[in-house]
């Protein structure tokens, strides 16, 4: 059998008239006395193969019969083109090999719940859907890396152990450090910040990262534009469908950089990302059923900005209760994506709502120059961004109203004493991203194995 | 001044002659009376600058004075090419803006600690070496995915809050989850597996991922070749050279393939990688003093195998007192990398010195088909791969051997149920490859914010 040549079934169109084998699972299949019709996934698509019974040796035919609903199977056939069929070519099964039956397989045609699928989302990764939205984020991170690899950026993993809180304490991760298990004496190099009352205070703690991005504020000083990409981590007592507790995030940081070149910055790589994926991925954006006019409407850019201030306005006319210096909730930004066709950006929040580390407002030092992009069709906030503070003075007396421990971020400090220039960065959630590229209900299929409040396995 | 074009200095050969601007740091200076030299950094490299006492106007020429180490600065100057001068090119100031001074810049020219440095790692990151080093850094890590997408391998995030241990569980990091701080009792999701005696037992945690791998494996019946790369963790104890607590892995896993399919995946990666390094790195492995002839010799492949028996006979043909069924130290693996001058597959260990689901060879069911490959000039393992064990009784066998906990792995064992195929796969050690490429004596340069047993900061 192994004479012929395998193929990949994302390359079934050089194949029509050939006789070719491919390995893969059966996702599906019904027989009709005289004819079995085995759904075939291989990993880079699907296709129909169909055994007659009139066609092969009784052999195959009986083997074929045995076939159960993900048995991997390896298969020799003569591609044709088949306008009936969804993906326009089929396979007509000359021989086959059953590689190892699957028997019972617990995900069928029925509706499981959440917490089933959940439960076996190392099986339910293989459902088409999840397989399209997979590959779909593939795109994105490649795409992403492609971009920024483009526009000079260097890559600088910031680290996930820390001994800082870089977005607040509440919802940060301690994780009791190696001499802790040895040694209750602390080096100097473990002083830490504790969130308050979590935690025994005895104790040296890190924390798991909830952002890299003071770690490559850092490294602009050498290499000027730089990235991380990597997960973070916030312990969110909350159970709502935007919640993971850990999530994918890019951040990037560029020097001699300002606020208005941020927003730039954000909306080429917001463009270069749905560019790409509307390139490469209509397979899968039609599997999901994405309607991909949406996302067309952004490639033009000039995404619209206005003011925090504006934005309350707006959302104040909406009949939503919200104070003037509020942050927008969950339901707020749903009405301000909706009221536009592209991303949005909504610059220039008060202070006290945002991190200690964005820069005063100069036309109004009660306010920062920072940007949230908030994403079309009710997606809410994809990108938040800044212009840093750049004055070491202005960023110690912040630091002090807001009570930080000094000695803890004495090296972030650093880097507005030796050196310092004016800098702008942003980040971007991943999993947000994909959500509403692919335009999911939930976050938690946006990712491959979602961690939430009650849940970390598989 | 800023009616001037910025250029960056890695183009500098396109502004020969011209005037233009750059905005960076002054890394080094000197001054001789009427002429001052600053050496300046931009991000994308360095280049001469020098202020003329008779050319420019005495207030520029006094603002130079005062410049100091790190002080940032932007410059408008003439282009010229200089042959005297290390990068080819010098820039003759005309004017020049202090963005910000910087007093006693505490990294000077006299010899630091490697404590020192650790705790300075922010600052020490603007040194030429340091720079360069995360330079080829930086291409490696772009190289390793364009490389992987060009095979057509989709990412896979494997998530780093895990229930499981990968690879043994001495070296665990437990994280306390969510609900047990709120509530003791333990919901059916978070059942652990816990590392003897360093934590206590009746609380919930999750560990830190050791490897992604596990995870990976469920998704090649999904997309048929996978990756995860991302941060991994090992609470390792010891205080040598070649160990990090914190460090990033990439993990790659191919359905339909075996144990020489997946060495030789290993061995077009490596030289993928090394040749992207030469064509792209040239000024950066200069500046390390790197040797290039070992690594252009490794770009014709043909990477030597032998067996785990032929390897222990060359050690103790050494003098190295070693058991037949031993795995390889430190000693053992820099003799085996000095006998050969490309990357050294080692094949078919004793299933007792490794993980659990390695597949037996079936010509000595008491060793497994895996690799390790021994980098050239003495820098150890740099990628561990194996063929899978794809027969769930098998498996469950080893597990049930070994005392695993059978129902934490259950979700594990289902891949080998439902449609398992031959698979397999390998690690390969981001940190340690940079230390070979580069050159490095140690791993802590290899990355820019080191974790180790004794220090997770800055």
């Amino acid at each position: 059998m192994m004479e012929s040549k395998q193929f990949f079934i994302h390359n079934i169109h050089d194949f029509v008239g050939q006789t070719v084998i491919v390995k893969g699972w059966v996702y599906n299949l019904r027989s009709s006395g005289s004819l079995i019709f085995l759904q075939l996934r291989d990993g880079t698509g699907f296709v129909q193969t169909t055994v007659i019974k009139s066609e092969v040796p009784k052999t195959v035919f009986d083997k074929a019969k045995k076939i159960t609903l993900e048995t991997s199977v390896i298969i020799r056939g003569i591609i044709r083109a088949d306008k009936r069929s969804p993906s326009g070519f089929e396979l007509t099964v000359k021989d086959l090999i059953i590689v190892s039956l699957s028997e019972d397989y617990p995900i069928g045609k029925k509706e499981h719940g959440p917490d089933f699928l959940l439960t076996h989302r190392h099986l339910w990764l293989r459902s088409r859907k999840q397989w399209a939205i997979q590959r779909i984020r593939n795109v994105i991170i490649y795409s992403i890396y492609s971009h920024l690899e483009k526009e000079g950026f260097i890559k600088i993993d910031a680290p996930i152990l820390t001994p800082n809180a870089c977005e607040g304490t509440t919802t940060l991760f301690p994780v009791p450090y190696l001499p802790a298990w040895k040694d209750p004496t602390k080096p100097p190099s473990m002083r830490v910040s504790l969130p308050d009352g979590e935690i025994k205070k005895e104790e040296p703690y890190a924390f798991l990262s909830q952002s890299g991005q003071l770690y490559i504020e850092a490294a602009i000083f050498s290499h000027g534009k730089v990235f991380d990409f990597g997960p973070t981590f916030r312990a969110e007592k909350s159970k709502t469908r935007r919640h993971l507790t850990e999530f994918w995030m890019m951040d990037a940081e560029m020097a001699f950089s300002e606020h208005k070149d941020n927003m730039k910055a954000q909306e080429k790589l917001i463009i270069a990302v749905v560019q790409q994926v509307l390139d490469k991925c209509a397979k899968e954006l039609e599997i999901i059923g994405r309607d991909v006019k949406p996302l067309e409407k952004i490639l033009k850019g000039g995404f619209p900005v206005i003011t925090h201030k504006e934005a309350i306005e707006i959302v104040r006319k909406e009949g939503i209760a919200i104070g003037k210096r509020d942050d927008f909730g969950a339901e707020s930004e749903t009405i301000l994506s909706n009221k536009f066709d592209k991303p949005l950006f909504i610059e220039k929040y008060p202070k006290e709502v945002k991190a200690f580390y964005m820069k005063e407002d100069p036309d109004d030092t009660s306010r920062v120059l920072n940007d949230d992009l908030i994403a079309p069709e009710g997606y809410g906030e994809i990108i938040g961004g800044s212009q840093r503070e750049d004055s070491y003075e202005r960023l110690l007396q912040r630091m002090k109203e807001l009570n930080y421990s000094i000695a803890d971020y004495e090296w972030y400090l650093d880097l507005r004493k030796y050196g310092s220039v004016p800098h702008s960065g942003y980040g971007i959630g991943l999993e947000r991203l994909v959500a509403w590229i692919c335009k999911l209900d939930h976050l938690r299929e946006s990712i491959p194995f979602p961690r939430m409040m009650e849940r970390f396995n598989p």
